[in-house]
């Protein structure tokens, strides 16, 4: 599993959004070209992600689309659902919490935890705000897997070391700053500024030609 | 610029994140090493996408913290304040208003728009929210370069058309759905289920040993 780049991972799971898509609007067929082309790489480099984890498609006719969709959500984990908690019930906790596409994917909401008395106990969504004190025993009772981190950033290793602590194994973090888990705890950071900075790379209209500095 | 893989763009931020922190810390050098083991990539993807822009260190001594953090900010168009417009004020745009890492960052928000007359003249964080209807003008007025998407899905398509005719250069959309926009345009889609499906992946343990179907 490490041996699979990180960047493979994200694009196959951007191939299974674009497979999704396809699907519902009955194309039954695609090839390397075609996904490639609305995921925003090569062909090549289609087939080489796919390759790492078997033989998807048929030399010269391409790939069943529902065909590929099911192995990729079988690869990615996607064939039973996952409990999530939301960890931090500020702004961004909320706007989690009432995101509409959880309600048909494989994650469920499960729980929203604040360490702020005025928060606890508040209805939003479908969820109602408990006090970080019961984490761990909701997180076994409920069999949560993930959870979103959404607090402040001087409170995100605290938050990650109790969210560890309960048995929580993946993080999606958008905390500030970078956190630190153990070896069996996967955290993706989701740095909204970063996505910010990936954007000005492209609109600022860096030259690709290397201009060497003194080396 | 069309040469750089995505993924060393993402990569590049990244890098910049851990150059902060260390800078922020005390620390005055680093190496591919220590910069790869902050950022989870081996030395060498590090020395590699750092190639495609010039050459930055020293062979055997590493690299200057502030010199090369001052180098990825100069690729990465962020010596120059950026002004930020939020299309959608559900509780996701009104998290974004309120996300305090803007701050302290190049990214200045200057402006909130929705269609819904209930939200609009809404005070939220420093942004009052304005009616779409006067996006290409404020769009011009106060020089804004990019847009968070943060409408429902069923909106997402029409709210990029009108941005980038009003003259929006880069969109971090965080719809549900794929956007399209022309060449000039760069969307960069956030998705919070593709963020859970990356760690579902690291999660749910598949086996690294690919296992091949009949191709």
């Amino acid at each position: 599993m490490s041996s699979i780049p990180a960047a493979t991972v994200g694009r196959l799971v951007t191939y299974l959004r674009v497979l999704t898509d396809m699907e519902q609007s009955g194309v039954r067929a695609t090839s390397s070209d075609e996904l490639g082309a609305v995921a925003h790489v090569s062909a090549f480099q289609v087939r080489k992600d796919l390759a790492y984890f078997g033989r998807f498609g048929t030399r010269g006719a391409g790939y069943t689309v529902a065909t590929l969709r099911r192995e990729l959500r079988r690869i990615l984990g996607l064939t039973r659902p996952w409990h999530v908690a939301i960890m931090g019930m500020g702004r961004l906790g909320q706007a989690l919490a009432d995101y509409p596409n959880f309600d048909r994917s494989e994650f469920r909401l499960e729980a929203a935890f604040d360490v702020d008395p005025a928060v606890v106990g508040r209805r939003i969504g479908d969820l109602t705000v408990e006090p970080v004190s019961v984490l761990p025993s909701v997180v076994a009772e409920r069999d949560i897997d993930l959870a979103f981190l959404t607090v402040p950033a001087g409170a995100a290793q605290a938050a990650t070391d109790a969210l560890v602590a309960a048995g929580i194994r993946g993080i999606l973090s958008f905390a500030p700053v970078l956190v630190t888990a153990p070896d069996h705890v996967r955290v993706e950071p989701v740095d909204l500024s970063a996505g910010l900075q990936r954007l000005t790379y492209y609109v600022h209209g860096t030259p690709d030609t290397p201009s060497p500095s003194p080396g």
